[in-house]
């Protein structure tokens, strides 16, 4: 259904799982190279390809897409795997909504470190209207993964009402921050954006988890 | 900005404007039995422009494209007026919060009475992924003008944090129950369904207005 599949395996688990990374790691290194040197137009994925030493079909099959050298993050997956640990056993809401309060800020903390590199792609996002696009596409994804993961940590269906409206929020909430941080050039540092989006979502997921929705009247 | 600026005329309000609503109905209505017949693929615009006696220009002009001849609601600037009544003045969030909460139920009942021709029009979504697109490019519309009228409400910048991630979560939580109902097959009634999802979106709006962004570091 999406890239970041609840119960795939956390990348970096097998020795081609690191390297995987390190490689992905080092191609978009060198494709922000290219970019910022030369306009993300005027460059092409088998320019990439060439300075990276790999073929653009290795290019294709990591990335999937020219803007998702950009946006790849590899952090991204944390967050999906922070919200589905133990995702077997079912928890109540105020449960659910602790541990999202306990784990963020070391995520943050983590994100942070990479300030830098998140910034130089994230520039991109306001100039770029492909790659502004691709970060919808992955907005989208992001509602759908919720609605799996969230659904399945309290014990509901992933099409549930309260679930589906839930999932949007959160998804469209944090594309919103996001924006608002490249929009305002970086105005905040990314710990003081991300703490308050990601507080102010929880406190929305409580408003809502609070009030289940009504009852199907069929089946 | 957009198709809803929040100080433009109510529609109806001139016979040029009660003129134009008539026709837009009628063409409506006109292109809903041709694609309930035919399919929406299989009519074009100069097919449903012949059957409603104008021309394929005044369709455009009216309606912008092909999937807008669904999507069009004349319901969609109500919610926006209600939102930004008495603009002028600045209210706290709790006034805000009150005014919607005395003044969303009426609308609900005005178009629970249109149900019927709303589920029609609603199918589409589920079938023609042109028309999904459409409503999703309806919703970041939408996400726009709610910057907009909430910051002129409560006497904050659009840009603001607060406002743009409240925006975003309001557009696309009203965007995830609209589709809930269209996906489910119209299982609860519409009335049911969307006040549901106000008052889980006024829920998290309050939680959200009671918790400002951090202020900017710079100018």
């Amino acid at each position: 259904m999406s890239r970041s599949a609840p119960n795939a395996p956390a990348p970096g688990t097998s020795v081609w799982e690191r390297k995987k990374l390190q490689a992905m790691r080092e191609i978009q290194r060198t494709a922000l190279d290219l970019f910022d040197e030369h306009g993300f137009r005027s460059i092409t994925v088998e320019q990439v390809a060439a300075a990276s030493q790999v073929s653009p079909s290795s290019i294709y099959r990591y990335f999937g897409t020219k803007e998702a050298l950009i946006l790849w993050d590899e952090y991204d997956p944390k967050l999906i795997e922070l919200l589905s640990q133990n995702s077997d056993s079912v928890v109540t809401p105020q449960q659910f909504v602790e541990e999202i309060r306990e784990s963020v800020p070391a995520l943050i903390r983590e994100l942070a470190t990479d300030e830098e590199r998140i910034r130089r792609r994230m520039r991109y996002v306001a100039g770029e209207p492909d790659v502004r696009d691709g970060l919808a596409r992955e907005t989208r994804q992001l509602e759908q993964v919720l609605r799996q993961v969230v659904g399945a940590r309290l014990g509901l269906d992933p099409a549930d009402l309260q679930i589906r409206l839930l999932s949007a929020m959160l998804a469209w909430g944090f594309d919103a921050a996001l924006d608002y941080w490249v929009q305002s050039d970086f105005d905040l540092p990314l710990a003081e954006a991300l703490s308050y989006a990601i507080e102010a979502l929880t406190r929305s997921a409580e408003a809502v988890l609070g009030f289940p929705a009504p009852r199907r009247t069929k089946n």
